[in-house]
């Protein structure tokens, strides 16, 4: 199993983060276009163009975690699980992300760890600059689509 | 051990990647100020302010692979390696980057992860747009400084 984790620190309130993690709008603001049920046990769609990735909401702690399972039916994001826990400290709120349980080390897999750090810093910037970079205006990190 | 991989595809020469990696001035404009002997079994010292990182050069393949190891006395990167190999397509060359061989996933090692995406996408600026984002004009992933 190949595990991804990633770190930020965001300047705001604990609940605000949260905030951006579970509702719609703001998941829309700094990932992709979000449609679903945002409680716990729902399914969230996250669509980039005509691609549409599925997640199960497992875990929602207010202020704490936000955890979902990919459940698409195939593909190499299928039954990996993604995971924000928040930290608060007296300076910033830490946001510790995973996104675990990849078959193997590929070559996506490679790009999507580039690309979490780029999405994760459109988190920062919606909530500290109040404006993110959500796809399909996210920072290409090569001259592919995807 | 842990082991961080990246991608991210440039739009040059793929000799203009291996020079970037392989000389002092290019390195400077992209990760840090850099000093140090640039030839196979070579040291290079990275300097980020008053903090001093050393590399040594283990393999270097022309246009292929540069592939350093942190001979560093402690600290969690001590004994990690740091490979870069460049692959030449007719669109683009890709880079894909390893930083291989941590003793365990820590919070370090989360923050290390996120920071080569900024600085793998210094590089891509630098070669592509001629000015990359080298410290201490990085991207700040947090209100830290380090």
């Amino acid at each position: 199993m190949v595990d991804i984790y990633h770190q930020v620190g965001v300047k705001t309130y604990v609940n605000n983060v949260y905030k951006a993690l579970t509702t719609l709008d703001s998941l829309s603001n700094w990932w992709t276009y979000t449609t679903g049920n945002t409680r716990e046990g729902g399914v969230l769609s996250f669509h980039f163009g005509e691609h549409k990735v599925e997640m199960t909401i497992i875990e929602l702690v207010p202020d704490r975690t936000v955890r979902w399972r990919c459940t698409v039916d195939s593909g190499e994001w299928k039954d990996t699980y993604l995971t924000f826990k928040l930290l608060e400290t007296p300076e910033q709120v830490f946001v510790n992300f995973s996104h675990t349980g990849w078959a193997a080390q590929t070559e996506l897999c490679s790009h999507c760890n580039t690309k979490w750090a780029v999405f994760l810093l459109s988190l920062k910037d919606y909530l500290e600059k109040g404006k993110g970079k959500p796809f399909p205006d996210d920072i290409h990190i090569n001259h592919i689509d995807f």
